[in-house]
């Protein structure tokens, strides 16, 4: 029987990551429905002989995928189509194939800098009615995407659980020091960079599109009690840098390019005097990905209750706005930096908050799971599972995680 | 005739850095007032035999100090005693050694993560008052150690000039794109990180010193304006990636300890839950370094004009705190991260002002050079120099970056 996501990979799909397995140390992999594809052993057959020099297959073996991130895109091109010839005919590549279940998925970049924006409209609006009663968008919104840096060493694979982080909050009139109460998750895209850009140097928006080496789902795992009291004047550090999740499997622009259109991007509110030059225009393009956030109790571990829908086309801000603006003052890419879209939330109240921040105005409203348990914030033992899909046989899989009770003090 | 910090680097200082010259690539090296000794070379000439095995002396090829910071700390204090013996005889060390100023410094470590504090309350009292004119520490100031995380590839060696960078800002009553207009330096000392920690257990703060590297002065460079109007409600973000600045020599603390007391480290003023029982206590040391800021103009070059003397023990914050509050949650520490002071103001009005924007109340104020021009903030050619000794012999040189003129759009 197929696995959950098996028809997320499909022969157009081609992602990277790094896997292991009994067989296999950690190295470049594809994927194909159920069958996980190490190159480095395919290298060796013999089979992408022909296609590329030593500097591309000497790529393969590596624990990441940073190296084959910073190919240029025209080798990149012709081994997503070698490889699609390739796996057409997988009963000649054993020896290189293992079965999604026998393989262990690995972080797959080495972290640069990760920085996470706020680029959905309706997340800013609603989480900050959360917090403040107030629906307005922080003073900057409309200029550039707003954005705080979190600690790169925090990014883990999916399926890396986490203790429910300690921190200081305001309880009772009073502040203290114990476990978070208020853990929530955020349901994210982000693009990983491929090429590295210039210190000093400004990427230039109609540029941008060559650093992109792929995109994956995030969880910006958050502790709000906490956030709360550090977040003014600096903003969320320890709030965040706990844990952030990402999915295993990275998903490139060749594969998405059918799902991208100017759709559903929200209009631009262009201010009057051309300070809006350096991103993208009226006519700019997102990727249509369904996304969905689910909550699994572990009193009730094979039903996950979902709990949004959303699509990263409705975002204000692109991946290409993210680039420009994070350039802009001279700060460069490097490969394996990782930006991320902040909370992917619809216009469609309570089925399409991306956090729960939004969906329980605050811990004031409680939502029910399948088995009828209630929630407001997650409790020890959830997991949160993300997915999304484009379109026939183009997916991302899931982007998993779970809380594990808080260390003792 | 000795350079200008040759008494800084005295025999019972044993600073490390990475250098290179024309006989030797990057690697560890360490100072005795203007030569400069090659670690590699010397482990080579069988000095150090009987001392060590081979995984310290194999620390001393690398273009990083980020193996040698990873010692156990008996091996790092064996290897200063060596040292200090072996400086005796300088002579004796032909192909060891260069002169100052034969060599180029370079970034002492790969930076892990770069996290930036802000532990001087006077420092807070005054940027406050110069952005809202009301005199308030953040609200959670007493608490915790406010800081917001900034881009690790930001980082770059004293020395090491930049272009003023471009950002969106208020001017006039509507938002320009732009280089900026109030570029500013913040004086700054950090720690470094050496023994990693693990991920999702905290550091208790009795035993954060065991992961502390070594010492260097930091000038957070920053864009006034555009921080501004970025910062609400996530903290800044490109009003500071674009440049930050360390100190080459990384001086450590065996060196250092002479100059720590409980002198002048600010009383805890400590609520009374026990709220703050991760933090050091009433009894709780700082390190004496008295540092200064200069402006040099590029009409002047030979002339800098002190712009604040301030030391680094008056923080209320210490290093210990910054670590234990930075792995209160669970986020880890690695070899290579940073995590600094923010800007290290004094009480002196006028004359222990850390930054432009207290010195000059928000660009409202100017100030006089010695040659008789006044600024507000930093113009293009103006360098900032940033020093700081503790004592005989026991200093950290300079830091020092220099304004380009802002790249054409």
């Amino acid at each position: 029987m197929p696995s959950e996501y098996a028809h997320h990979f499909g022969i157009n799909n081609i992602p990277y990551g790094i896997a292991s397995s009994s067989k296999h140390p950690p190295s470049v992999v594809t994927r194909l429905q159920d069958s996980v594809l190490f190159l480095d052993p395919l290298a060796r057959t013999g089979l992408l002989s022909g296609h590329f020099g030593g500097e591309v297959l000497e790529t393969f073996g590596k624990p990441t995928l940073n190296s084959l991130a910073t190919l240029p895109k025209d080798d990149l091109k012709v081994l997503r189509s070698a490889l699609q010839g390739i796996l057409k005919n997988l009963e000649k590549l054993q020896g290189c194939v293992e079965p999604i279940e026998n393989v262990r998925m690995h972080l797959p970049v080495e972290v640069g800098d990760f920085t996470d924006f706020s680029c959905s409209a309706d997340h800013m609006l609603n989480a900050g009615e959360s917090v403040t009663g107030l629906r307005n968008l922080p003073p900057s919104f409309r200029y550039l995407p707003v954005g705080y840096i979190s600690r790169a060493s925090g990014v883990k694979v999916s399926g890396t659980p986490f203790h429910r982080p300690w921190g200081q909050y305001r309880k009772d009139g009073s502040v203290v020091w114990a476990p978070t109460e208020q853990l929530d998750y955020e349901l994210e895209m982000a693009c990983i960079i491929g090429k590295p850009s210039k210190f000093g140097t400004r990427v230039k928006v109609e540029d941008t599109a060559e650093h992109i080496f792929g995109i994956v789902i995030l969880n910006d795992w958050s502790a709000r009690d906490i956030q709360s009291l550090e977040m003014p004047p600096l903003g969320p550090m320890n709030s965040k840098s706990f844990c952030t999740s990402v999915s295993p499997w990275v998903i490139n622009p060749e594969a998405l390019a059918p799902f991208r259109s100017t759709g559903n991007v929200p209009a631009r509110e262009e201010p009057p005097n051309g300070v809006m030059t350096h991103f993208s225009g009226p006519g700019r393009e997102g990727y249509s990905v369904d996304l969905t956030a689910s909550v699994v109790s572990p009193k009730d571990k094979d039903s996950k209750t979902i709990l949004c829908r959303s699509n990263l086309s409705t975002m204000y801000w692109t991946f290409e706005d993210l680039i420009a603006h994070q350039t802009c003052n001279g700060a460069f890419l490097r490969t394996g930096d990782i930006l991320a879209t902040g909370t992917v939330t619809g216009k469609e109240k309570k089925t399409s908050h991306g956090c729960l921040l939004e969906l329980t105005a605050g811990g004031k409203q409680s939502y029910g799971l399948n088995n009828g348990e209630t929630r407001t914030y997650l409790e020890d033992g959830d997991s949160v599972i993300l997915d999304g899909i484009s379109g026939e046989g183009v997916g991302f899989g899931d982007c998993t995680g779970t809380v594990l009770p808080a260390q003792k003090d």
